[in-house]
């Protein structure tokens, strides 16, 4: 099993991160403006749509200001079980995130694909906490020849 | 151990990827504008330098246009002895990066902080390639408290 991992820092509450990984409209506006589903409660399915495709993914585990979990039901088959991991801490000014996306079989090259590209949504999150504005779907960063 | 992985694919000939990778004004423009030492030959050791620190690689390995490995031979403690693997390949218009930093002993914070801090690298790096004007340090993105 290998994972992907990252950290970044926003200068923003933490009820606002959290708020922007729990609620449709939150997830919307730095992932994919094609976002549906329940994310505030244990057990929900969100529903993350791309031009390509999609993922589900079932709400595990939500400890309000602190951790959300969620493991993908739906989508690639490389990332079918997987589990999406985001730990939230405060340090100074900053909402810090542990990103953890775990379980993957093999490091694929689609795998080093997600890697970079969950760390351009990151940035994507710190940008809309921090000024109102991501980069969503289908507005966001391309990195390569695949999207 | 554990590994941090990426692709990003570059609207730019093989030859010039190659060159922003062995070369210190390539590595300077998009890395760090403090990058001396020797990166194209084998044995070489390039001297990165940023604000907080820095790193010495020695190179381990040249296959012109097609891969470079260094090795750490100084820097941070979990650097130590970690490799950097560059793999590059031409697909349609694109030159493809598969990226890998491997050998940490342990999935730190600071492994965390690092894996997204290269993906803005690598972001760099295509910007730079593609367009002649990369952000590296000390002008590179900041991702959170750590800089």
């Amino acid at each position: 099993m290998v994972d992907i991992l990252h950290r970044v820092g926003i200068k923003s509450s933490v009820a606002e991160v959290y708020s922007a990984l729990t609620t449709a409209e939150g997830l919307a506006g730095w992932w994919t403006t094609d976002t549906e589903g329940e994310g505030d409660n244990v057990g929900g399915v969100l529903q993350f749509r791309f031009p390509p495709g999609g993922f589900d993914m079932k709400v595990l585990e939500l400890d309000p200001g602190k951790r959300v979990r969620w493991e993908v039901i739906d989508g690639p088959e490389e990332w079918i079980g997987t589990q999406v991991n985001w730990n939230l801490d405060r340090v100074g000014d900053y909402t810090i995130i542990l990103f953890e996306h775990q379980g993957w079989k093999e490091p694929v090259e689609f795998m080093h694909h997600c890697s970079t590209k969950w760390a351009t949504y990151l940035m994507s999150l710190k940008a809309l906490a921090e000024t109102g504005k991501g980069a969503p779907s289908p507005d966001d960063i391309q990195i390569s020849d695949w999207h």
